[in-house]
């Protein structure tokens, strides 16, 4: 990881100073209330002082527990990583080797859980319009975007899609239709596979 | 279209010699019984007698009315297309650009219900394991498991596997994310970009 502090939603930092209870109430109030005003706004219409004065904090707390507006999105989404730092770590190893890093990081992400938590997001985005407008934000505004705008590419939002589009259907084959033999490769070979694919759609002609 | 009289079940032939009531019926009892039988014993272990069987048909019936047992499993999942027309039609192409024609063959099916029954499909593999079941078993059995067999190249399971996470992203994107602006571009854009990871997937080093 390149930034040694950065928020682990599933793991909020507060756990590690001992049980705050109070801090809890702070943080599940802070996911209520942002579920809602994501849900309603969108990832971009969303203010954190919105989400912090429903929840009734101060919108300090949401750098405190999420590490920020993207920590806190993933979260709500129950998304076990804060994107923010995930891009950082990603894009530290050079553009070289970048769709196979990208592969690796989302397998090790999902194949933790066995996708039990991606299951339910696609499951939502199939049946509900504000759930697909979550998972489309996710993609553009938090996760690829933010890797286009520091890549300076061209085509920025096409790539993005390009780019969610195999990542979405690398979870579709290996955790929801679970579709051998890519269910149950490792993932040196998906990354080998899949990797030049991101690479291309990264950095290629299009 | 290679076959000039192949099934397509959303236009079944027997339309065309005129309304047949009786005709109707057979062919929603087949789709009923097929239903029920693939779900129950998966592709591979469902037979054309037992699925006439069930419908109270003789077996002949299931090649009149969908061109067999492909055919009839492309209808019970309401996938607007007979997939080994499809196949025979994609390969006589040649393999020199094979990936593009699958990205616009594949638009062309669901550009023309928006994604409908495709978002149904999804929505039904991420919650029931029959239906992913359905769905793993139509990629790999029934689509690309016989394009690569055709082809006869080597590993095709994996290639079917990474040729189907492809093409169910580019779906998940365009109509149930709706993730723009690959929701709303054209197919030649789509083809263009995604055709070549296709390609590799099929013919290329993995």
């Amino acid at each position: 990881m390149t930034r040694p502090e950065p928020m682990q939603p599933a793991e909020p930092a507060g756990r590690r100073r001992g049980r705050r209870p109070a801090g809890e109430d702070t943080r599940g109030a802070l996911l209520d209330a942002a579920l809602a005003v994501f849900t309603e706004q969108g990832f971009d219409g969303a203010t954190v002082r919105a989400i912090a004065g429903r929840a009734g904090v101060d919108a300090a707390m949401v750098n405190h527990w999420f590490g920020g507006k993207e920590g806190l999105f993933a979260a709500a989404m129950q998304i076990p990583v804060d994107p923010t730092a995930l891009v950082d770590e990603l894009l530290a190893g050079g553009i070289d080797g970048l769709g196979e890093r990208i592969v690796r990081r989302f397998l090790g992400v999902w194949d933790a859980s066995r996708g039990s938590a991606l299951i339910g997001i696609v499951r939502s985005a199939s049946s509900h319009e504000a759930s697909a407008r979550m998972m489309r934000e996710f993609i553009t505004r938090v996760l690829f975007g933010r890797l286009a705008r520091q890549l300076e590419i061209d085509q920025p939002d096409l790539r993005a899609a390009l780019c969610g589009s195999q990542i979405v259907g690398l979870a579709m084959v290996r955790y929801v239709i679970r579709l051998e033999p890519a269910a149950s490769a490792d993932p040196d070979t998906l990354a080998a596979a899949i990797g030049p694919t991101l690479q291309r759609y990264i950095t290629g002609e299009l």
